[in-house]
Order: C-alpha cells, then structure tokens, then sequence
C-alpha cells in the first residue's frame, strides 16, 4: 500500500543562531531540530520538531511501534506515541529552554509524525496540507516581526552578526527598521523579560512612535509579577495590541486580566488541553499563541482553533528557532484556520539563509507573509545535501539539548532564570 | 479538476414509516429526507439530510453558490452556506418536529454537503471516510435499541406493522425482545414523554428486570419540570446509564444534574457550539449526543468531540428517521472517535427493510452494531432505481415537512405539543 509507513528516519541537524535574550538566558550558537521522515513505498513526508536529546529518543521509541501503520490512521499512530512514551521517566526534552514546561509530551511526539502523515496523505491526493485542513481562507501568512535584545556577536565571534547588538530602546528601533525592510511585516513583537521593566516600556514607546499604526506586543516570558504585570499593561495602554505571557501561571494571568485593558496572549500558561477549562473558568487568556508542535499536530490545532472561537478567544501562533519544514506547516495551518486573526509569531529572519534541510523555492515571503504553497503536500522537499550537512553540524557543536540559561551563566555566572524577576 | 464541483442535485425522497410516538405528537406514514449528490468530472459524493420543504430551499439556495468550489475547501463551502442563508427569514425547516429548533440552520445545510464532499475525499484518494477522520479506532460501530411507545397501526390502515402497539411496559418488553432478537443490540433507550412519568418509570423497570446487565435510557424529550425530572432520576438511580433530556433548556438541566445520581445527556439543550459555554460553565450536561446533520458535519462533529475530551464529557450520538448515506456517515464518524463511548442511537429498525436510496451490501449489521465499511468514500453507491421510488413517494405522499403534533390532533384535537407537560 502506497500509504503504509515502511521507515522512519529521524536526523537531529543544528543550524547557526544568533545571541538573541530572553527571561532565562540566551541562545546559544546553534539551535537544534530533528527532521522526520516518513517513507512508504512510493513517497516520502516530513515533520520537524525539537533536537533535545531527550526528545529525540522520545520520538526514536515511539517512530518504532508506527512501521506498518497507515499514514490515515493517526488516531492509531497517536496512541502508539501515548503507549510508547507510558513508562518515560525521563526529564527535560522540551526543546524550549525551560520555557514551556507543561506541554504534553506525547503531543510533541505525535505531532512530528502526524505533520510528516498529513505530507503524505497530500502528495497521495495530489492536494496541499491546507486542503486536507479545509483549505485556504487566506492566500498568504502573515507574521510579525519578532525582535530580541541581543548581543552583537557569540562571546568569541570576530565581527558582529548581520543584525548587530540591541540593548536599548534605539536598537531595537534599528533592528525592527532592518528586519521590516526586508521582509514587509506588519506587526512587531519584542521578546522581552531582558531589562527591568521600564526599559523595556520605553522600548514598546520607541518602536510605537518609530512604526506608528503598526501593531506591537511584548512578551517577558512570565519575569513580571501580577503587580509588574498590571503596572506595564497600565503604562500601554492603547499601544499594546496585546500583552503576552506578563506574568507565570493561569491564576497569574487570570490577576492581570482583571485590569488589564488589552488582550492577555500566551503560550506557556495554557499550553495543553487540559489548561483550557480553568483558564476558560477563570478567564486568564484572551488569545491563545498555538503550536502544532506542542498541541498534537495539525488537526489537533484545529480543535484549538475550535474550542477558541466557541469560547470567543482569539488565535495567533507561536515559534521556537526552526526550519523550512515547520515554517510550511505553520503556513498550511494558518492558512486553513479561520480565527488565527493575528499575525503569527516566527524566528525565520534569524535563521541563516543558506541554512535549511529543504530545497529553496516553495517559500516566498511577500509584505510580510508567507505565500501558502499549492502543490501537493506540505509543498517542500529534502535537499539531502543541506540535510547531511546541518547533520553534521549537529555532530560537530557538541550541543544535546537546548539550555540558554547555562550558555548565559558561562559569561555571567551570576544569572539566575528564576521568574518571576521583576 | 476530479475535485471540482460540476453540479449539485437535491432530491427529496420519503419513505414509510411507524407511528412512533413522543412528546410532541406522532410520526406520520411517511418521513422525509433529503439526498445530496455532489458531482465532480469523474465521481459524485452522497449526502442526507432533513426533507423540509424550507430546509430543501435553504440547501437549494446554498447549492448554487457552491458550483466550481474544490470538495478540499470545505472552509469555504461553509462560509458560501452562511452567505448564502444571510437573508434567510424562513421558520422551520428544521425537520425535527420542532424538538430540536436552536440548531444553527448553516450548520444543518454545510453538513449534508460536508459530508458529500468527504465521500468524494475518500473516493480520490482511495480511502474509506473513516480515515480522512484520523482512521477507526473501533472495527464496529455499537447502536442502542430505540424503543418507542406506538400504536399498532397508522389509523386507516387494514393491519398492524411488524412490531405492532406498545403502550405499556409489557408492549415495550415485547418490542424490545423483537428488536434485539433481530439486531442484537446490547443497550437500550426508550422514547418516552408519552404517558405519565410514574408508567415510564414502571416501563424503565420492566426492560431492567427482562434485560438484566444491559445499559437503559429513557428519553422524555424535555416532557418533565424539574421537579418531576429530579423525582423520576430518584427513581430510577442505580437503572438508568443516563437520563436524556428530561427537561428544557440548560439551567433546567443544570437544576437536575445537581441531584441526579447518573448522567444526564442531551440532543436539545445543547445542540450547537454556542451552548456549550453555558452549558459547560453550568455543569448542565455530561453526555453530548452528537449529531453531524445539525452540528455541522463530521470535522465539526470531531471538534466538538475534542471540547467534550478536553472537559471531561462522554458523547453519544443522536439519530433522526434516517436512511442508509446517514447511516454510513454516522458509522465513520463514530469509528473514527475515540471519545464516543455509547452506543449509538439509529430509527433504523424502524425503516422498512426494502426502502432506502442506496445499493444493498456495504452497511452489514452484526452483534448490535454496524461494521465500518472500509471501500472508499462513505462506501455505500446511489440506487437510481430506489431513489427515483422514494423521490415518486414525496411527490405522491403529499407531505412537505414533518408535523407530529398535526398527525396526532387529527385523531386527538386536544393533544397540545406544550412541553413540559408533567
């Protein structure tokens, strides 16, 4: 049968990142992903997901009891990943720094196959992902702009990276104005939790009068307390379109909310099925950030989807570092999904653009979005050059699993991710 | 394009059926249905749905604006229903007897073309509807033995019908030992609403005591005030595997749930994503008979099996007089949901073995249960010959919409439809 899973390849790759800051270190000089494959006899389909190691044997143990299955059976392939990860002891693996900590395990497994699955099911159909989703109610993806405070360069580096250092308000203007100009966004977010919190108020102020009309959020990670919390969504009003992840928690959030005048988002307080009733209940989040790499996939991301519009919450979209893989997925998806209204969160301008496992080409950026392909499939396809070599990268960095806050420590031993800090 | 719609054709068919009885009336001699077929260049797909006469405008109305759509962009088809019903000031056409009148009206119309699309996804790519829904998680799709209290015979007919009165609790054990006999059912629901509380209650026992072990439901369709709900629930703690609809409206229900020892279902207090929130935040029900002919389809019924997982509700499935294409796609729907843990209601021993509108053969009927077709699309193939038979007997009956309160006042003019009675 041409939808029988013959093998599954896993490859963990590591790609060049940049120094970019966060509420619990920074990024080191490589991030890491690992690239699936799914082959039946006649095709091929890819998932991405996290490069930790843990994550890795996770996938590797679960990729084992799915040979044989058909790639429609995903109800089946997700609970062989619940039965293979059943007796997982291990700890770690979320691929996230620490950031995102009580996402389903089994979710992460299963959506990497479930993406590489519905790759399949659409080269078979001749139909893109976005078909088999419901298809496109939009022709293109918007995303935002996502700034960091940043160092210049890897402690080490001899020059400075293409973007260079921002640590106050006017490089963050600088760096918003360089991404903008090149890629068209059309709302900015700001990665923050880096700087006591009216530095990076003045920061949202700067980049509100240097992109006037031009939406912006900022998220510190959950290093505000309720009380920081309330006083930044005080001091923005009317500038924020909305507050992300301010503070820790779904109690947490839900305190903000209560005085807060914009929409709280998030994506580390309701992060899995489960978080939902009591943040419905107590009404912490008015946008929910999805990921379909932490939510169980693609349709898994629609009963998200689903549940936010019955409940009258908005959609956006998260990301972590990543390839082209999950950057197709990510378009499918939100091409497919009515209520993602906002524009969705991406690292892809810090990638290197040489730097990927696809083959250029399917994905254009335009005015700040990108095009949905319409070929079959997710629309991408492995370039086993570019494979082989971020592989080896992989081999040569040395790095097993993500951990900004060890990299920060290195240089600043006195760091400390504990959080809330301000 | 093999996916592109060339043509839609609505015919409305009736078949015989049994003068059933429930709160609001009688079923007439005949019931209506409507047959979708969706045409493409190559295949046609087959959808059911209510035999209204303004459902039949409404699905008319919507067809038109859906020629030249891909049967992939289901997202659009559904947006073109909405469109296409904006302006729709029509009342009725719900083809439920006026039992089930808060359903979303654009839900029930996308749904029976939804489903006709999904058949021809099947047919394409060579796969049974049940995978497109993420694959069978049961080989079998268990049905419950839905009793109805009855007369013998429709009034002016010369003999009974095969299953002739039930009018106490010794005609309903009959019917259900004919029943089971025949089928094998391995639960029951009786349609009750019909006598006074106490002799339904004397029923439930009835059938507990002939069919020790097996699982019982009475449904009253909303014909008992609180009190009497919470009185009836009392009496029968320890029998019932739940009590469906004993009373209107959420906060009724609510009101009952409080006290009641089992669960309580429902088909009409919660019949559309909008009362769910309510109905969730009230703690009103705990099983949710779903129904993709008026919740929008299957993808929307699998959505609403998400909300029901993610807050820890059970769900059934709802039937109306029905024919084999809904049959087929109730099957794949509750193959292919892990979370539907009951069996199924069906009217279909209700249904003359000879009537229906597809070619005999693929929905097999063994132990209570239907075994889940595994050719392509929903599996089952137009008769034209039948089809032309039951359209001939639309045209001949002379109905136009389905009135059990008008059939039982013409033999009782004081029978009032006013619920609830007791």
């Amino acid at each position: 049968m041409a939808s029988t899973i013959k093998d599954i390849v896993i490859t963990p790759v590591a790609f060049h990142d940049m120094p970019l800051l966060n509420s619990v270190g920074v990024h080191e000089p490589f991030a890491l992903r690992s690239i699936i494959e799914v082959v039946t006899d006649t095709t091929y389909g890819l998932g991405e997901s996290y490069g930790d190691v843990v994550h890795i044997a996770r996938l590797e143990a679960a990729a084992k009891t799915l040979i044989g299955l058909s790639v429609y059976d995903t109800n089946t392939i997700e609970q062989r990943c619940v039965t293979a990860l059943a007796d997982d002891t291990a700890t770690g693996g979320d691929g996230m720094a620490g950031l995102v900590t009580t996402a389903s395990a089994s979710d992460k497994v299963f959506a990497a196959f479930e993406v590489a699955c519905l790759d399949i099911q659409g080269k078979l159909a001749g139909v893109p992902v976005s078909q088999l989703l419901g298809g496109r109610v939009r022709g293109s993806v918007p995303f935002s702009a996502y700034l960091f405070y940043k160092w210049g360069r890897h402690p080490g580096d001899d020059a400075d990276d293409i973007y260079g250092a921002a640590l106050d308000p006017e490089g963050l203007v600088k760096q918003a104005k360089q991404i903008i100009d090149e890629y068209g966004f059309t709302a900015i977010k700001l990665k923050g939790g880096v700087f006591p919190p009216d530095q990076e108020v003045a920061a949202i102020k700067a980049l509100a009068k240097a992109f006037p009309g031009v939406p912006l959020r900022i998220d510190p990670n959950a290093a505000w307390t309720v009380e920081t919390s309330q006083k930044v969504a005080k001091d923005l009003e009317g500038i924020l379109e909305y507050l992300e992840d301010p503070t820790p928690d779904i109690p947490g959030m839900a305190a903000v909310a209560k005085t807060a005048a914009m929409p709280l988002a998030t994506n580390m307080a309701v992060v899995a099925f489960p978080h939902l009733p009591p943040s419905i209940a107590q009404g912490a989040v008015q946008v929910v950030l999805s990921d379909h790499h932490f939510w169980g996939g693609l349709r898994k991301s629609q009963i998200l989807a689903g549940i936010c519009a019955t409940w009258g919450m908005q959609l956006s979209m998260h990301s972590n570092s990543h390839l082209g893989i999950s950057l197709a997925a990510m378009t499918h998806l939100a091409a497919a999904t009515q209520n993602i209204n906002y524009a969705c969160d991406t690292h892809w301008p810090w990638k290197r653009k040489d730097e990927d496992v696809v083959v250029d080409g399917p994905l254009v950026w335009k005015d700040g979005g990108v095009i949905v392909p319409t070929t079959p499939g997710l629309g991408v396809e492995l370039d086993r050059a570019r494979l082989a070599k971020l592989h080896q990268q992989y081999l040569d960095c040395g790095l097993t699993k993500r951990d900004d806050t060890a990299y920060m420590q290195k240089f600043h031993p006195e760091f400390s991710n504990k959080l809330p800090r301000w």
